[in-house]
């Protein structure tokens, strides 16, 4: 099974169902989706739109056409023709179950039904269905669109492929399935969830911290380790070289100190509940519930591309991610129009690419200018096979015109013109627009093809020589751009955009 | 008190002491150290080694000096002239009560005590002090140069100032302390280590899970969530607009069920021990702890500085003490030798800044120019508070040759040479080295002065025009620099190297 040719149910649309839709939607793929609330599709379209401003930011490939959202107004109309049917409504067995028999009069026999369920074990889930063996939990993690996790888990009927057939889906949409493979109440995360939940109550309720200062210790400390690695290998550390065995015989003691006994559940009592809202209030009550969306997916955003620069846990997954991306979005010799400058480059401005002032940072304009160097190499065929095998080419020279500025999250494109490619030298000009025509800067680059092993001048293989110039020749009936050979400390043209 | 006089002693050297020694140190401040163990310098080296590698990349700050780092063979010796003393010593209260009895024969009365015990009460440790009212618990996390999380904690005869004196210390070395007001053993953020320890314990007992496993359900999921937001803002979102309140009514119950039963302490037999330790060979063997630790280092350094960009939590630390850090370090027209380029920006090319063949990336050349034009203008005057009323200067132009690559970590500096400086125009000339001489790229710039608000070109003050101008008449005596007013596709000068 591809996703090129999936379609997806998702029944329920709350929170973790929006996010569901938003991720595969995200990702090209058509969904369904029944909710019997009246404003479920206003509050799963709230979900869309962050979805979407932070998969504007997420990668740098291409983005692919967004999947077509469809609500309707049965279970039936839902499922038909899907092959995975996600369930996402509230945690009672009976009402999952309910909507099992439901969904089982229409869906195809193979079509796969994944449960989000937090908690409850899938063997119980199955009692009485029809199919069972294709059931399984994918339990995901809000945002659901960013976060990578899903915990897979089959009950005592689930076929042994369905697990993979279900993993496939989830790497094809950029997940990091996770096979728990015994069924236990809660599966792992929500564990480790619930026993620092129950850990905090105590805190909170024995007035040792706020809701606020339980955060900071949190997200000033050990957070920051668990982002990246988790509890085990973080420890293994701490053993130094003696490893995990050192540390369990130093540290494992610990455990029998009177700081472990505090693990019966207080009572949620309205005393303890207002109290903690108050405080979360005090914590986080100047933004609105919206405004910390966005702060948090900016945050998970950048976090996850600080891993991918390390190609380390969730970063590696999005750089593979993105490569899957990059593969099906790159434009090829073939679908270029050779008549115009290619348009090679395709985004919004990142947030973390500005100033304090909310502006593009200076050297940006240079990424701008080197991606789109990069994606018309991929053109003219300088792709990774090549550059394993061949060369690539080497930026020698660049002169930049700022001469506009542009905000976080504007829409910006780049085009590219040859103006010359001869023997080693490919001589390119960029133009860099925010909206349709505004344009914020231009880039003149001299490059150089490389053997990389020596790292020094040599010739292109003949068919890159080739499409270079074919692409040249079609792009010398275009005007010479303005600003084309321009040194430094010229005066400026007559009419200059500033 | 400032940490400009501060001198502090270190009592243990294991890998918490090791790292408040590196903590201190890379700010400056000199730092005596006690360990009795023979091999305890060569270890604390090696977290040294660490600190210095991480610090090369955390901030773009200029580095201060390091502060001195002396072995002595007493705590006589060690605490002489400390007005901070780090105990770091084994868990043990008898040993700790010991310690402080040998300190307290030499310590001035006012120099601080601060324990780094993860759990014990510092009522406890205050029983039969000299001067108990100047310990304090101050317990941080691993890595203790980098995580910025630090617990301070009173005992019943604690100063109330004594807190205050110690916060400012920690916020001084770019630490957030976290006040705990009521002592309870193991304070905060270990309570919840150890119920998350104590859960994932029997999830390995039980065989549901790998160690592996288990940190794969923290890193790809709520890990990423905890490294921005907390446990409770976190579930704010989830309740949505309803916020707190409407999460506890809708997961409060959940507490009730099956999954949190799991609150024994599972016996740490040799067959659990066993299990753990060849588990943990599993997932991480394949890695040296040295290795691990500098994994761990620059996914910190990397997740640290994308929250810096989103001014959030751990990031907002950074970015303030990367803002005291650019205060103290900053180039002031009165120490620049003006007969020569001035050398603008010192550093270690980061890990992040590299493409997958580990060589600095095209458009971080521009973003070394940038910044060293930032530090020109600072000597010119251009400061924040003139950015803030009179204006800055904007890039108009550049012009680089990339003449040779440089790899990560290696030492980069950029030296600036004012070719023009007239009017709103200034015309600058950066030169950029690798090691002591080794010329990478040159970057010629036009920068415009521009009145922030109508973002058009204006005149400079009268005192940064002066300054300028002064710097550009020393400069014009230098020779005019080879590739100075260069256009792309120009013949190439004799020599060039390349």
């Amino acid at each position: 099974m591809t996703i090129d040719s999936l379609r997806v149910a998702v029944i329920g649309g709350g929170l973790i169902g929006a996010g569901w839709i938003a991720r595969f939607a995200e990702n090209g793929v058509d969904v369904s989706v029944y909710d019997p609330a009246p404003d479920a599709e206003e509050k799963a379209n709230r979900v869309l739109e962050n979805a979407d401003r932070a998969y504007s930011k997420l990668t740098m490939a291409p983005r692919t056409n967004k999947g077509d959202v469809r609500f309707v107004d049965s279970i039936d109309k839902a499922v038909r023709n899907a092959g995975l049917i996600v369930e996402a409504v509230p945690e009672e067995p009976s009402l999952k179950k309910t909507i099992y028999a439901e969904i089982e009069k229409t869906a195809a026999a193979e079509a796969l039904i994944a449960s989000s369920t937090s908690g409850i074990l899938p063997s119980n889930l199955q009692e009485g269905m029809l199919h069972p063996e294709r059931l399984l939990v994918a339990h995901p993690f809000n945002p659901v669109y960013l976060l990578p996790l899903v915990e897979l888990v089959g009950g005592r009927e689930t076929a042994a492929d369905v697990i993979r057939r279900a993993s496939e889906i989830y790497r094809a949409i950029g997940m990091h399935p996770l096979h728990i493979k015994k069924e236990i109440e809660a599966f792992v995360a929500d564990r480790l969830l619930e026993a620092v939940w129950r850990e905090s109550l105590w805190l909170v309720k024995d007035g040792i911290a706020t809701t606020g200062e339980i955060d900071d210790a949190i997200r000033f400390g050990f957070g920051l380790r668990w982002a990246q690695m988790g509890l085990f290998e973080t420890y293994r550390l701490a053993g130094g070289e003696a490893g995990m065995r050192h540390f369990m015989a130093q540290f494992g003691p610990c455990l029998k100190w009177p700081w472990t006994k505090l693990t019966d559940v207080p009572d949620l009592t309205d005393e303890l509940v207002d109290l903690i809202a108050s405080q979360s209030d005090a914590q986080s009550g100047h933004h609105s519930i919206r405004e910390l969306e966005r702060i948090r997916d900016d945050n998970l955003v950048a976090i996850l591309q600080a891993l991918k620069v390390n190609n380390w846990g969730a970063g590696e997954t999005l750089a593979n991610y993105e490569k899957q991306r990059f593969d099906a979005g790159a434009l090829t010799a073939t679908d270029v129009d050779k008549s115009q400058p290619i348009r090679t480059l395709e985004r919004l401005v990142p947030a973390d690419w500005t100033d304090y002032n909310n502006h593009m940072n200076e050297s940006r304009y240079l990424q701008c200018f080197a991606d789109a160097s990069d994606s018309l190499l991929r053109v003219i065929g300088v792709d990774a096979e090549y550059v394993a095998n061949r060369g690539s080419y080497f930026t020698v020279e660049t002169h930049i015109r700022h001469l506009n500025e542009v905000a976080a999250l504007q829409p910006i494109y780049v085009t590219t013109q040859i103006l010359k490619a001869r023997g080693k030298k490919l001589h390119l000009f960029h133009r860099l627009y925010h909206g349709s025509d505004q344009l914020l800067a231009t880039g003149e680059h001299m490059l150089l093809h490389v053997n990389l092993e020596t790292r020094s001048a040599s010739e292109p293989a003949t068919e890159v020589s080739q499409r270079a110039t074919e692409i040249a020749q079609a792009h010398a009936h275009l005007e010479t751009p303005e600003g084309a050979g321009r040194a430094i400390g010229q005066p400026l043209s007559v009419g200059r955009t500033r």
